[in-house]
C-alpha cells in the first residue's frame, strides 16, 4: 500500500492527501453515522489525472470510493473501516466549461456544486433546474451518480432527466467521453443513464452536459391548510390541471411537522389543520399572471372545500417564511429527538393511504413516537420520518427505530412503493435491496456490474454486498 | 430446425406461423428495402408463452428477431436472408391493462399500438403524448425498443422519457417484471432505460407503464415564412420564451418541400420564402388564451423582422391543411423521385449551419439532386432528405445517393451531431456505428450485450455486426 500511495503522490503531489487532519472530512458520512478509513484521499485536477490514478490503484488491486460533495444520506461515499481503500474526490475539478442559453445546456466538471451551476446559468439568463437542500455543497457528479431529485423534480425531473451527456472514468482507467448536448441521439445503448444513479459502482463521472430551462421571472408561493389525506391528493390533481406546467413545487407537510416548527419560533400563516400543502408556481413569462391563477385557484378550493384555509405570500419575505416551514424540517426534526428517516415513494394515488396507514400503525404500536412526514407529493415521494423522544435512551431508541422502519417499509412495499425514492442504496440499504428486490433484477444489475467493473474495485459494499 | 418449429407449434398452436402467405408481411422492412427469411413467425399471446418460446429457441441455438408493428426505418426488425432465424412478434399481446388519470399512467402490453394508447388515454381524460407518422401501426414495445421520438418530443420527450416501468423477456427466457409506475425510485441501476432503445438486442419488451399528461383542450396552429436559416433558430428561441411549456411542435420545412407539396395540389397559406416553420401550441387549460399569445407573438415577429409572413389557422380544417404540408412529406418525396433519408440531429444552435452547409454542398456537387429538409427544429433533429430524379437510373442514383449520404453525415459529425437521431441503428447503420463511434463506447455496449445475451441470440446483426 505504501508503494501505491507513493506512486499516487508522484502523480498528484499534494493532491494525494494522507494527513489525518485533512482526510478526516472525507471519511465521515454527511449524517455523521458512519466513519470509514482510507489509505489516502485523492483530489485530481483533471479527468486525465483521475484516470491515471485509477490505473495505479487498479494495478495494485486497491478499491476506490468515489466522492462528490459528500452530502449523500446512505453512506455511498464513505469507505469501509479497514483502511485499505482510497477515496477519490472530484472536488478539485469544478470548472464550468460552457453555458449556452441558445442550446439550453451547461457543460461542467463533476466537482462544480449545484449552487455554482445555478449561478452560472442565471448569469447567462437561464435556469439550472436541479435544487435541493445540500445544493451549496453537493456536486454535479454526486447528484448524477445518485440521481438526486429534490423540490423541483415535479416540474423539471431528477438529475437523470436533465442529463444530456457525460464524461466518465471507467474502472480500468479509460475515459469515456460522451459529453454531447444532443436532444435526440439513438445510436446505441443509453450508457449515460446507466452511469447516472449507479452510485460510483460503474465509473467516476468527471463531467456532464445538462439541460437548462428558461429562467423564472415570476414566482408565487402559497400555504394551504387541508383536513384530510384524500384532499391533499385532490388538491394536487386540481392544481396540476389548473396551473399546467407552472408548478415548480408541491410539498406536503403534516401538522406534526408544523407543530415542531412552531416550537422553534416559526409561524404558520394559516389556521391549524391536520395537513398542509406548500405550492410554488414559477414562470419564465413576465405576463403569465401567476398570481391571478393561484388566487383564483385557492378561492375555488376554499369554495369547494378541498382546503380550509390558505395564505398567498404577498412579498419575497413572506415566501421565504413559508418555505422555512418546509426547508428547516431536517434541522428541526434533529433537534426534536432521535429522528429516523424513511425516503419512500408510492404511486401518487396511494399517498393518502401511505400517510394514514403509517400514522395509524405508529400511533398504535409506538406511542412514544411522532410521525413527522413531509415531502414531494407530486412525485408520490414522502419523507416519512419518525421522531422518538431524546429521553428514550440510545439503545431503546435504536431498537424501536428498527421496528418502526420495518413497519413503514412494509406499508410502502404493500402499496407498490419503493424504500429509496431519492437517496439511493449506498451502504445503508444494501441488505434491504437484497431482501426486497426481484432476484432477476438483482441478477441483471450484477451482470452489468461484472461486465463494466471486472475486478469489483469501484465502490465495493455500495449497492451490492462486498463479494 | 423442424424439431424446434414443431415444439413451438405444440406450445403456440396456430400462433406459430409457417404459411409463407402469412409470414411474408413480417419479412419485409417498412420501406420495402430489405427482405429476410425465417423458419417461422411467432405471435405468442402472453409474456409467459413468449418466455417459453424464447427458451425453446435458446435450447436449440436459434436466433430471434423481435418485432413490434414493423414500422422501423433501419431494418432492425427484419431477419437475415438465411432462413434460420425466428421472428417473434408482440402483435398478439395488445391488452391495455390500466389507464389511471390520477396516477397519470397507462400500463399496456407491448403490442398495443400508439394510436390505441392515445385513444384509451383520451377516453380516460388524459393524453398519451407520443405521436408520430406510423402511430396507427407502430406498437408500444417497438416505440420503446427504438426510443421513438416524433412531433411532440419537444414538449413531452421521446419514448424513453415517458417510461415509468417495463416487463421484459430476457434472452434466457426469464421474465423481468419491472412494471412499476413510481415517479421516483433510486433502488439500483436504471435497467428500464437500458432496454429502451436497445432495439431488441437485450430483451423483448412485453409490457410497459408510461406517463400520461393532462389532455389538451386548446390547440393553435400557425405557419410562418422565414427568410434565413438564422432566423429559424431565432424564431424558436423567442417562441420558447414566449410560450413556455405550451409548444407541442415546432417543425421546420424548407421551401423545396413546400414546392413539392404544391405540385401535389397542397397550398401554402403564406407567401413564398426559403424557409417555413410550423408551430403548434397546446394547453390543458381552457382559459390559457393560446390564440392571443400566438397572435401577439406573430405580430411581434413580423414587426421585428424574424418572419416575413404568417398564417394563424382559424379553424380545425385550416389546422389540418397546414399540418398536411408537413405530414405528407414522406409520401410526397417518395413520389418526387428517388429519396435518400438522413435522420440527423445537431446541437440546436448548429441547425442553421447544418441547413446551409448541406444545401451548399448538394447544390455544388450534385446538381441533379434536391435537398428537401424538414423536421423537429426544437430538438435539432432535421430529416435532411435528398431527392434524385426518377429519370436518373437506379444504378447511378444508388451511387450518387451513397456519395450524398457521405457528404451529409460528414457535415453532421463535424457539427457534433448524430447520424441517427430518432430511427436507431438497426441493420442499416451498423457499419456507420462501428466506423464513427468512439471505440470505448462500443466496447461498453458490447460488454453489456455479452452480459445480458450470452449466446448473442437476440437480434444478431442489429446494432452490432453479427459475430
Amino acid at each position: 500500500m505504501n508503494d501505491v500511495v507513493s506512486k499516487l503522490r508522484n502523480l498528484l503531489g499534494s493532491d494525494c492527501i494522507t494527513d489525518p487532519a485533512v482526510t478526516d472530512g472525507y471519511l465521515w458520512d454527511w449524517r455523521g453515522l458512519l466513519r470509514g478509513s482510507a489509505a489516502c484521499v485523492l483530489r485530481p485536477r483533471s479527468a486525465n489525472l483521475l484516470s491515471q490514478s485509477v490505473r495505479i490503484c487498479r494495478e495494485a488491486g486497491v478499491s476506490i470510493v468515489p466522492q462528490g460533495g459528500n452530502t449523500g444520506l446512505v453512506g455511498g461515499a464513505t469507505p469501509d473501516d479497514i483502511g485499505l481503500q482510497i477515496v477519490i474526490s472530484t472536488g478539485a475539478m469544478r470548472k464550468i466549461r460552457t453555458v449556452d442559453p441558445v442550446d439550453m445546456s451547461i457543460v461542467a466538471e463533476a466537482g462544480a456544486t449545484i449552487a455554482e451551476l445555478q449561478t452560472a446559468a442565471a448569469e447567462a439568463g437561464a435556469l439550472f433546474p436541479l435544487s435541493f437542500a445540500s445544493e451549496g455543497t453537493a456536486t454535479l457528479g454526486g447528484a448524477l451518480a445518485t440521481n438526486a431529485g429534490g423540490i423541483s423534480a415535479v416540474r423539471y425531473g431528477s438529475a437523470r432527466d436533465l442529463l444530456l451527456g457525460m464524461e466518465v472514468v471507467l474502472p480500468d482507467g479509460r475515459i469515456w467521453n460522451g459529453l454531447r448536448t444532443l436532444r435526440k441521439d439513438n445510436t446505441g445503448y443509453a450508457l449515460k443513464y446507466l452511469f447516472a444513479g449507479s452510485e460510483g459502482t460503474l465509473g467516476i463521472i468527471t463531467g456532464a452536459a445538462m439541460k437548462l430551462a428558461p429562467l423564472s421571472v415570476g414566482r408565487e408561493v402559497a400555504f394551504c391548510a387541508i383536513e384530510s389525506e384524500d384532499q391533499v391528493l385532490d388538491f394536487w390533481m386540481k392544481l396540476r390541471a389548473a396551473a399546467e406546467g407552472n408548478v415548480r413545487a408541491i410539498e406536503y407537510i403534516s401538522n406534526s411537522c408544523v407543530e415542531l416548527a412552531k416550537r422553534e419560533g416559526l409561524r404558520a400563516p394559516v389556521g391549524v389543520a391536520d395537513h398542509y400543502v406548500l405550492v410554488e408556481l414559477t414562470s419564465s413569462r413576465p405576463d403569465a399572471g401567476l398570481k391571478d391563477v393561484l388566487e383564483a385557484f385557492l378561492a375555488e378550493r376554499l369554495e369547494d372545500g378541498t382546503i380550509v384555509d390558505a395564505a398567498l405570500a404577498q412579498s419575497g419575505e413572506q415566501q421565504k417564511q413559508i418555505w422555512r416551514l418546509r426547508d428547516d424540517q431536517t434541522e428541526i426534526q434533529k433537534k426534536a429527538g432521535r429522528d429516523f428517516k424513511h425516503d419512500v415513494a408510492v404511486p401518487v394515488p396511494r399517498v393518502p393511504e401511505l400517510l394514514r396507514r403509517s400514522r395509524a400503525v405508529i400511533e398504535s404500536d409506538f406511542p412514544e413516537a411522532t410521525v413527522v412526514p413531509f415531502g414531494h407529493v407530486g412525485d408520490g415521494n414522502i419523507h416519512l420520518n419518525v421522531v422518538l423522544p431524546a429521553t428514550l435512551g440510545a439503545e431503546r431508541a435504536a431498537e424501536q427505530g428498527k421496528q418502526i422502519s420495518q413497519a413503514i417499509y412494509d406499508i410502502v412495499l404493500s402499496l407498490g412503493g419503493t424504500f429509496s425514492a431519492e437517496h439511493g442504496i449506498g451502504r445503508a440499504k444494501v441488505d434491504m435491496l437484497e431482501a426486497k428486490r426481484d432476484p432477476i433484477e438483482l441478477d441483471l444489475m450484477r451482470r452489468i456490474k461484472a461486465a463494466l467493473d471486472e475486478d469489483g474495485s469501484f465502490n465495493p459494499g455500495t449497492v451490492f454486498r462486498p463479494s
